[in-house]
This record gives C-alpha cells, structure tokens and sequence, in this order.
C-alpha cells in the first residue's frame, strides 16, 4: 500500500486534534478513522466519515412505529425483525464515506453499484502514478473449465512465470511511453522542449486497466449492505472481494449489532424458491424427491442439492 | 410547535453528553443540534445529524483534480468554481439528517423529492395526535385570477371566519370520528366493550389533509439544494417555502462558504435561453427588441421583461 | 371506476388507429393497452405504454454474457437463471407506464417506492373530484389485537353501520365545505360574488385522506417487481393489495416467461436465516431442534415453525 | 464501425417485419431503429427502442395541470413552459434504449451519470474484440498550457507520428499477450495444450483503456437532456462529445418540439449568477463595472465577459 507523505502527515494530523460533538460515535470506528487497510499490493480502503450507529437505526424505526412498540423490542430484537421482513428505510439513516484504492478493472465493477456518491481521481486533469497491480502467485487462477465466470486451479511453473513477465513488461512499457507522450518528467517538468505534448485526456488511453486509481465512495448503510452481499459473496471476484472483506470488519466495528443480523439473514441466509420449498418438504416427510420430479433446471437442482445435500 | 414532554427531555440529554470525534465539526450547528425550530403551527424542523463541512467538499474536489491544483485555488475560490460549473459530486459527500414535523398536504409535495432517506411516522401501526394546521390570518390567501396556480389577495372579513370555522370543526370532526371508530382513548384504552374498533389503517383515512405526521428526512447536499432552490423560490407554496427557509439558516450554520456561493449562483441567479440571450445583446448594443421580434412566447416575454426592464 | 367521457372517448380514438413498428410488442399486453381494470369502489389501473418483451431481457443478458452462452442456454432457463441469482440489469431494460387511480392514502404509501417516474394531478391546479373510497362491508376489518399492524376480524353489525355512517359523512361534508372555500360549483362558476375564493392549494387541506387522486407511474421491470413483491405480498394494506394485484396480471399479459420466474423465485419463495438454514439441516437429519436451542427470537422461530410446520 | 454479420443479418430480419402497435410511435425515429451510426474508429449508436412522443409530454403534463388548462395552452407552448420552470416530472415520461460502442476509457465517464439502466459486455464471460481507439489526426490534441483539463493545439509531425505508433504498438502488443495468457485462439481454442490459461476476469487487465466495449443503456427523456448538456458541451472530452452529438441528432428526430426548446434552453442558454444579473442591470443602464468592483473571482469575470464582450 502507498500513501504518499502528505497523506500520511494529514491522517497524523487529523488524529490528533479530537473535537466535541453530540452526535451519535462509535468509538470502535473512530479508533481506526482516516487509518488505511492495506488491500492487494497497493491499494487501501480507509474511512473518512460516517453518520449515526446501532441506535440511529432503532430510533428510525421507532419514529415509524411510534411510541407504542417501545417497550416490547429490545433494540437488537427490533434490528433483527427490520433485516428479517426487509424494511430497509431505518438502515438508510446511517451514511458511510471510504477512500478507496483499487485497480481501474475492479473500479470498474464497483462502479456499477449506482446508489452511492463518488469523487474519482481524474485522469482528465492529473497524471497517474506508474502503480499498478500484479495478482500473488496464489490467485493466479486459470479459466475454470466448468464455469463460464468462474476461476479454476492456479496457473503455475513456467506458465505462472511468462503471465508475470507479460503483466509486469506490458504495464511498464505503457507507463514510459504515456510519460513519453506527455512529455514530463514525475516532477511535471518538460521533457523535450520541442514537443508539445500529448493532452493528459488522451494519453492516459495507454494505461493498461491494472493501474490503480483511488476515489472517495459514499453510500448509505442499506446500499453498503447490498454490495457487501454482492461482493463479499464467495462468487464475487477475488479482487473486488478483498476490498468488500475489509469493509465488513469496518461495519462490524462501526455497527455491531446490524453487523450480527446482517451476517445471519444476508451473508449467511439463502433464498429458496416456490420450488425447493416444496423439495424440502417433502423431504422432512421423508421422502425422496429427484431431479426429475422436481420440475427445476439442472444448474437450480444443483444448487439446491448442494445447499441440502442428501444424506 | 409540540414536543413532547419525552422528547424535550431527550434532547436534553443528548445535548448535556459531549463526545470526542475526529470527524469534521461544524461548531455552529453543533450549537443547535437536536433542537427544533418552530414552523408553522405546529411543525418544527430540527437537525439529528451531519457528516462534513465545507473543507470535505473541497478535498473531494481535490481528489478529482489531484494535487496539482493544490496551490492555485483557495477554498471559496474553488467552491465557486464547483457551483457555477455545476460541478455536483464533491456536493454529495455531504450528509444531513432532519426530523420535521409537517401538515400531510405539505408532506405530499415534499417527498416528490426521491432523491433522499425517509422514515415517516405510520398511521398504520401509531395513533395519530390530535394536531392539524390552520393558516394565520395574514396568509389566508385567495385563488389567483391571473395564475392558475397563485395565490392571489387576502380573503378576509366574514368570508376569513368562515373559513376558519369550517377548516378547524371539519378536522375536529374528522378526529372525533377517527377516535370513535377505533374505540380507543388517548391513552389506548377501548372504549366500548362491545365494539372491536376499527383497523388503524383503516380509520386514518377519515383524517384529514392538513393533519401533522412527522418523519426523519435525510439528504446529501447537493440534493438538499436542489431541494431548496425549488422550495425556497418565491412560486413555492407559502406552507413548504417556510419549512425551506428554515432549512436554509441551518445551512447557512452548517456550511458557510457553500450558502453563500450557493445563494449567489442559485437562489439569487437565472437561467437565460438563447433567444434570451440575444435580446440581451441588442439591448446593450442599445437596440430595443420588442415581443414581436423576439421570437418568444408572451410568458417568456414578461419574465423577460420582469428580470431585465425597459428603463 | 369512473372515466370521464373525455377519458372513454380518447381511449377508443386511441384504440381504433393502430401503427406500424419494428419495437418488440407484446400482442397480448396491445389487446388491453389504455383500458381501465377497476380496483376497489372507483379506482382503476390501466397500462399507457410499455417497452420491452420477455427476449428483450435475454438479449440485454447476452450482451453481458457475449455469444459464447447463446447456445447453452434457452430463453427461459436463462431468466430463470437472473432471477435466481438476483442478476438484476437485464430486467432494468423493460419498462411500463401506467395511469392510476387511488385514495390518497394509497398513494401516500405507494410513493415510497422512489425509483419510479410520476406525474400526479395537483390540487394546486386543479380541483379535485368528488369521489372517496368506502370499504366493502366485507374489508371492514378490526383491528388485529395480535398484530400491531394487522388486520383481525370483520367489524360488524351497529357497529359497522355507524363506521360507514361517519366516513360516508365526513368526507361528504368535507368536500360540501372544500367547494363552499373555493367559492366555485362543479361548472367552475362563481357562487358567490361578495366572495374572494380561498386558494386552491389551501382548500385541498379540508379534504380527507380517502379521496381520490390519479397520476402516471412509469416504472422498469427490476422496480415493478420490487414493488408487487412487497404490495401484492399478503402482508401488505389490503388497499394497496389489490392494485398490486391488477398489475401482477398485467405482468402475465406482458411478460408471461419472466412472470412465471417472478412467482417461483420471489412472490412464492421464501429467504432464510443461516440459523433457519441449520435447523433445517437438523430436521432433514431427523432430529427435533427447539425454540430454546434455536438461538431465535420469537418471532421469528414462529415464522419458521409456520414455513416448516413440525408433522 | 464493425458491427459482426450476425449483428448485420439481426438487423435485416427485425426492420423487415414491422407489426401493429397501439402505442404512440415515432414514425422518424421507426426509420432508422437498430440502424448503427458510426461514431470515432470503431464506435457506434444506435437506437435500439423508445417509448413516448412530444404528446406524451404534453399528456403527463395535462395530469398534472388538470383539464382547466387545456384550452389556453399549445403542445410546443406547454413543452416550452416546462422547460424554462423545469419541471422535469413530464420529461421523465418517455424512455430511450441505445445500444453503444465506446472506449472503455470513454465509457468510465459515461458511466457517473448514475439515473440509467446498464448491460455491459463483460470480459469476466467473455473474451474481448480486437479493437482499439486510435484519434484521428485532427484531433491528436495537445495539453493546454492554460487550461488544466483541456485541449490545446494539434501535435503534428515527428511528435504525431511517435504517439500513433506508440498508442498502436501498445494495443496490440497488449491483445496478443492477452490472448498468449488466455490461451486461446479467436476462434477458442486452446493453442498450447499444456497451459492451463489464465482466467478471462485476470487476463483483461492487460488491455490499454482505448479498446472497445459495448452496451445497452436505457434512459429517461429528462435524465439524457443533462447527460447531453453535460456531454455536448463545448467543455466535454472530444471522444465523448462526438457520441452526444450523434445522440442529439436522433432527440431530434426522436422529439422534435422537446429538441427545439432544449436547444433554445439548455444548449444554448446560459446560469447567471446574482452578481452576474447585477453587472448585466448595471450596463443596461449604460454604466461600465470592472472586474474591481464585480465582487467576481478572475475566472468568472472572464466567462461574464465572454458571453457579453464590451463592444
């Protein structure tokens, strides 16, 4: 991970200097606020801001409910039953900023999550830095040959040496020549003094898209726990789902009674079908229904049998 | 304007428990935090909550720019810059939470906005207070005759009793009825053993329109401004243009630099068509275009007139 | 259900002139295109215009997944593919508008739904129609003593005459009294000329919630079916069930592959907790877990009890 | 521009078979449906569907205003109206679906207009086309020493001929050891059958940010006349103007009454601001303000006296 010294000076800076305030705090978030998670070789996730905790969201709640339901739900019984039925609005009422870092591919991925705000670096305006990612020796993972989106074993030996090299030479070879165009120096300085050089809109179309770029992301807490289910999901990406893995232990600091429901209903839950609630019936009767009966596709009878393995 | 007495003493004790945060404060709406400010009769409007002042706005702006920009701009200069391009993102890393309590009719107009986080008070599940909205004698207005959609003189005398009379018993009625109907007291108790006492959700449809419900109402900036520029324009309906207005000494607190900037660029500013444009161009080379070379519309025309007048 | 005559005759006109296109249609959805399906006493849902078929989803999805799937996969298993696997973009590429008509306390929940388009008639306007929903004596349900947001048994008898009596009534009277403000008769005339007239937007406030309101709702198909899963669910305001449900019909005609997915996956499907996922395990194991070892709440071990009754 | 055969032979069979429509049809649009326009090397728009008309404007906005206003007003007048009092609510009513093929560097500004629907070719699935953007000599743009983020002079010459070989040989070098490391030919299969291949989702971050995408994307009427404000504009990059500009073309074919006035509006309008306004009253009436007394930032004293030059 890179931060550069006057990113490091300004978080030193900024932690030192506590104010008072009588909003809602999470102490456990705050012992980390502005620090970076490092994430793949040189990218971070880090968070900037945050509005409201556990209680934001029961007294969202409560002000739907009204006083009457007080004194029934304890508070974490209340965020169970918000999580359980989906009544998303109360989780709307907490807000989340991160700066993140990450290579322009997975960027690209996360982007499509339309519900938030973001400030991208802009390449428009600013030269990018020569930092781009190369995946570990054990996630170089090969085209699964039984799933279309899916990884299958490592790439190893030789093979694993020449997808190093190619990554490594390609992204470094477009670096030099988008300086090349450019026609500065890292300082910013000309180069050739009877070049023009390439506007920085155009020349940046020479970066490969494992170049990192960094923005600041902010969503709502109902939209964070969204993605995480997209993201941190075992189908998701290796390289977004690093990021995602980082701010689940960020929402379990910042909220940990969301974070526990979350994980139960969400991450750890399953949607069934109008079809595989019938299976299961069954098969609790003792019976054994097959592919056959079970009028399902293939690809959802092995999900299901996978989800419920027969004995 | 009604607390109620748990709620005066809750803000109370929000306000008595001071926390440390590395955050960014904003020391003067931290000074009224939680504490409502009165709106019409009844309503009020109070912030619960805020992420960021106008320097997270300018590092969301630099983060886009880089740090190449660093030097040349100072921060108004910059936000200046974001609001006359209509530069939005770095607008939207701010974050404000509001409770309000408002007649339904004003409700109705207000959530046509989509772009923010609502928890509404639910008739369904709650009793509704025994609160409605009557109009001061000064803003009992009449129907514009030359604006479909204006108001127009004051209706006053026997006329301006009368009304009074028929808005106040018609909604003392309506609440009357809505209490026989669920065959409940103000304290929940039933009244008539005999009676099962109609569904909430049924019986608060005898309500009627000008009846308080209250809701958690939460936006970022940039929304919030659009929001009120809309609200807080002259042709807004006078019972939400005050809620607006309130809401803008709150940002004038909250954000200095950006209210100004904001009322510079927006509330003070117009927006000029082409055809605008150039009779302004004619008018300064000393011409003096008239409607019927304009090529405008007669509405166009008048507030063509209106904004710049024939000397 | 009450068109106007205006209304009737434009939907013939509109009916009898049809036009060439090489847009996708949906033949069936064409057979019912403006007419008014009745919901409740005068309500009615009717379709305005829609864009997209069932292979408008498909191929959206393989411009995702590129050509290499075409083969594999038909076109039902691959929407039943998106749906189970909550693959949502490709349904965003269908789109409907609607022209509805509703009490004003249904519209009040239903707007909630923010990602929707709509243009609703303004009382600021215009003036509002004497029309107000009653409730069937069948629907004139108590309130659930169980079921804080519920529904219980019919309310009946003396007692239901007189809930009538009063709703019938109040909104007479309200709108008796609204017309009387407005110093207009249904002609727009001037009743009385010593009279000003209050304001339109200020007379809207004696009307009651039960009135009715209409407005264009334009929605795309991942939203809609959002919507109809929480409205046309069993748990919903029976009020607003029933335009939920004109709708799901609505869906069939248009989208009947798409639909048949819907009511598997969503409407007839359930999510389940990773603790109900374990006692499922146990119980497929043949064992008896119970509400004490469960590690769930209340309500929610009653859920499941009711999802997997024990034999 | 390279549409596939399939694609070619797609299009042929959909415009051969026009079939009958209640809906309201465009019959300038229905004239070039599917058709692609060329757009940079290889890009492309074309309309893929739409829904709505001028008088489908018109009509939501007659929801609205009630039938009281529909003698006073004409179709163009009403649309006109609209557009100078923004009321956007009618414009959201009608929805357009293109089909497009762009950079990928041009697609990541594309894509921060968050109010559309996206289906975008995944490189997870699929294995991306060998092209790539390379500018036209005219367009082979400098960076402008006076404007941060913009364009200044033509690089011509030696230096121009250095950045197309170097944009070029990086491309292609890039796709071949793409392919090296997915180990496959064009036509799948596999070359080196002792390598196992790198999976697709790891392979594409080699590619430079100039090769091309494609998608679906789906807008309302309201939320393509900001992107095309934005897009448009003389201030928006080249590579993406140039597809605004294209899009423009068929608004107006699309919407021809709706293109006039935002034409007249909004391309061709401008914001003042309340010191702006002030300078404006102040030379109407003869006097000369200077940059001293503007109270204006140098910038916006430059842009003022660029739009009205001191004769």
């Amino acid at each position: 991970m890179s931060l550069n010294p006057n990113q490091t000076q300004e978080i030193a800076e900024l932690r030192s200097n506590p104010q008072a305030t009588f909003r809602a705090v999470s102490p456990a978030l705050e012992a980390v606020l502005y620090q970076p998670f490092p994430v793949l070789d040189h990218g971070f996730v880090r968070v900037i801001d945050y509005m409201g905790d556990d209680a934001a969201i029961v007294q969202a709640a409560r002000v739907s409910y009204g006083t009457g339901t007080k004194k029934i739900q304890e508070d974490a019984g209340l965020i169970n039953y918000l999580m359980r039925h989906r009544h998303s609005t109360p989780f709307e009422m907490c807000e989340i900023k991160f700066h993140v870092k990450l290579p322009i591919f997975v960027a690209r991925q996360w982007i499509r999550h339309r519900t938030a705000n973001v400030n991208e670096y802009s390449a428009r305006y600013s030269i990018m830095d020569r930092e781009f990612y190369i995946p570990a020796a054990d996630k170089l993972a090969a085209q699964s040959r039984s799933n279309r989106q899916g990884r299958g074993e490592l790439v190893e030996g030789a093979e694993a040496q020449r997808v190093f090299e190619l990554l490594k030479q390609d992204a470094s070879t477009a670096y030099d020549h988008y300086q090349e165009m450019l026609n500065e120096d890292e300082a910013g300085n000309i180069v050739n003094e009877e070049h023009k050089g390439l506007a920085r809109e155009l020349a940046r179309m020479n970066l490969t898209l494992n170049y990192y770029t960094q923005w600041y992301w902010k969503i709502d807490l109902q939209n964070l726990m969204h993605f995480l289910s997209l993201r941190a999901d075992s189908h998701a990406q290796y390289e977004i789902r690093v990021y995602a893995e980082v701010m689940l232990d960020l929402l379990k600091r910042w909220l940990p009674v969301t974070y526990e429901a979350f994980m139960n209903y969400r991450m750890g839950g399953a949607s069934l079908s109008a079809k595989a609630l019938k299976l299961l019936h069954l098969r609790l009767k003792g019976e054994n229904p097959t592919f056959e009966t079970s009028g399902m596709g293939k690809g959802e009878w092995n999900e299901f049998c996978q989800l419920f393995p027969v004995a």
